[in-house]
């Protein structure tokens, strides 16, 4: 149970069982299960943002009926995602498909590559570009099954696998332009990174983890787009938050120190504010974990892994019209594009809520987010619409809302979607993820 | 010139022209070269640790004439760099050459491989795997020859060299099992890490910037092992320090925010000191810089470049001994070894220092100071002196005094020689790394 010696004021200690550092959906649910264990259970959750959700936000935008909610942080839930589709139906939220009917459109194959336009899950590609993108497609299909996901480095070839980059890989095995772009707008999309950014073993296991290559990148049923939240994925953190009670979480101060003793583990944050407790929980992204001072000092492993797991580079956009008007016209929302004509655009999607509101949502992602960073929202929005035209034509000019989050910029997040893992990494470090460390035994 | 409110106390606030963070030998010569341009700029140097040096540090130690001084950080230099043999200069400091004549002894080519012995610059293989090793360092040295040390990503080949990991390279260039092995230990003894963990791009700029493959690994006229320093390295600090002016240095007091606003410069310490300045200097380790605070936050590749440079990882020790009895053997006291045997070794030298005091020293690096660290120093010691007696022979047993730094365990340190750059880093975010930030136009 939390003891206040001197009721959660800056410079107060405070004193209770479990600390979980981090208010977003792993935090959350970490005390959210924790208290449904002991319900007595004294527990804190820091924050260091002024809000809970992490990576999840909500936004309200200008739609057909007037203001709808969209998110313009992770969004996306797949039957295969277990936990999260638990906790979903748990908290009573419900989750409708994305909507994938109708024609696709492409830009791949280099900076002067026409349009195509596809219905199926691959983008339209010649025939050749599809046979080498399909036959490549199988062998990360047969090598994702050798590589267990909590243990990528008991994968047979994980020696061989963790020291190249999916650069690497991508060279040795894809002979077309037009399907090494659709890789690399896959890894983009999935990382926030470019394929020579990520280990090759990483982007495996990454893939194992979500049954498969195309689970992975599309957005067709049993994969990692398959659904939406009614109503948003954020509230996967509001209600999280009401459960455990906001009176057991402190936002706008993060931890900077953790001290481990024998009799338990002192905490100080940014604003001076001291807690002790028994155990604490780090959920924080790795890179930000990076940042907390450890005494004693994490094991070496540990320390070179939370140093180096670089965050991807996305900023999310959802435009809001009257009208699906793509729908009207036969297309799916769904564009996929790798920089071609000047384009921002990595992917885009329908973004139309269960409200029936009219959207899109897009991406761009990895080496064009760090191009389109440091332009005005302005620049950025103008290009983004000018895209859409250019894709599905003049009627994307006659939107009700831009809005967008580049997520480089947000505070203790300077990210997303995720950390993932450079070469050399799962092979010396990756036992170092899971591992409790010093209090493990206490 | 600095004011100051209130005599450097905790908790203080002090005013001054420049703030250099770090007192490693950047740092220091950072102050001591903005002092000789105008000795009368206000300039204060921050350091976490309770000493200067940074990566270099002294110690004592038992020796046939009594105490001698050794370097358990950073202590080679050599002709070709350019900078720090001014520097020693300018502080009346000499150099002698490391010892490098006899036999030097090599373990290559896998777990139970024979121990050779050798005489030139590279080590016994097999004729084989000599050509192997001969036409990939011609090779190498050709690639130099295209990196501009200076700006990597000019390189005509930077997309393709930076997006394979030098774990790549040695696979597609190298076909025998001993000259791979020769290759991992340079590999991990320039940086601390394994082929793997380090883009092929950052090896050939480093190499490029050492004059070539072997001016970077050998202890030859030229190379970057050519010199010590009488009385050790460490002096370096010691006198620039003395020369920057013991007042001008705040010892043991971490930067951890640094907001830039349109008048100047705040910095906060850990123990709560506030400076204001014109104009910061960060000189510590990219991974330490990344702990910092920064308001406005870095500008995104600055922030990716920052947070994304791997820190090798060096155990070094030093065995004293009464006499330099390798020598009287016909032996340099250099052994070369990559795990074969499980010895930890993966590089030795002669240590014997300008007076004449005989020791040996050596390094555990890479993944076998990984494997190593969570040893005992007992273990450690043990396995070492076992290993030198089996490439030395019996006299190895009889040492003086064995020290040892694992720098992981260092604080602002954590690791040791050098970050290194991974895959897709120089592509994407090298140019971030000489920009100035926000007030270079002020």
């Amino acid at each position: 149970m939390a003891h206040l010696k001197a009721e959660s004021e800056h410079g107060a200690e405070m004193s209770t069982d479990v600390v979980v550092v981090g208010a977003g959906i792993s935090g959350l649910t970490a005390a959210y299960r924790l208290l449904q264990t002991d319900p007595t259970l004294g527990v804190i959750v820091l924050e260091g943002k002024e809000r809970v959700g992490g990576r999840t936000v909500a936004t309200q935008l200008k739609s057909a009926s007037g203001q709808d909610t969209w998110d313009l942080g992770g969004q996306w839930v797949g039957s295969t995602q277990r936990h999260v589709m638990g906790l979903l139906k748990e908290l009573g939220l419900d989750v409708y498909p994305q909507y994938t009917h109708g024609t696709k459109v492409c830009q791949l194959g280099g900076a002067h590559a026409k349009i195509g336009t596809y219905s199926s899950n691959i983008p339209s590609l010649s025939l050749l570009a599809l046979v080498d993108l399909q036959l490549f497609m199988w062998k990360i299909d047969r090598l994702c099954q050798t590589v267990p996901a909590a243990n990528p480095a008991a994968c047979p070839l994980a020696a061989q696998l963790d020291s190249m980059t999916m650069e690497t890989f991508k060279q040795q095995n894809l002979w077309t332009q037009a399907a090494k772009d659709a890789l690399d707008v896959a890894c983009k999309n999935n990382f926030g990174l470019e394929c020579s950014q990520v280990s090759c073993l990483y982007y495996l296991s990454y893939a194992a983890a979500a049954g498969g290559f195309l689970p992975l990148v599309e957005a067709s049923v049993g994969s990692a787009q398959e659904f939406k939240v009614k109503g948003g994925a954020f509230q996967l953190s509001s209600l999280l938050a009401k459960r455990i009670g906001h009176s057991k979480i402190i936002l706008g101060d993060a931890v900077t120190h953790i001290t481990q003793t024998d009799d338990g583990v002192e905490l100080r944050t940014a604003s001076h504010r001291k807690l002790s407790c028994q155990r604490v929980i780090v959920t924080c992204p790795t890179h930000l974990a990076a940042k907390i001072h450890y005494e004693p000092a994490l094991p070496a492993d540990r320390e070179r892994l939370t140093q180096n797991m670089p965050m991807g580079h996305l900023i999310k956009f959802i435009v809001t019209y009257p009208t699906a008007f793509w729908r009207e016209a036969g297309y799916s929302g769904e564009i996929v594009c790798n920089g071609g004509g000047g384009s921002p655009l990595s992917v885009t999607y329908d973004a139309t809520t269960s409200r029936g509101n009219a959207a899109l949502v897009g991406f761009i992602a990895g080496s064009q987010a760090g191009h389109w960073t440091v332009k005005t929202l302005e620049e950025r929005r103008e290009a983004v619409i000018k895209s859409l035209v250019k894709f599905l034509g003049e009627k994307a000019a006659g939107y009700l809302e831009y809005a967008e989050k580049d997520w480089s910029r947000e505070p203790y997040s300077t990210g997303c979607p995720v950390n993932v893992m450079v070469p050399g990494m799962i092979t010396y470090y990756h036992s170092a993820l899971r591992r409790p460390f010093h209090r493990r035994g206490a």
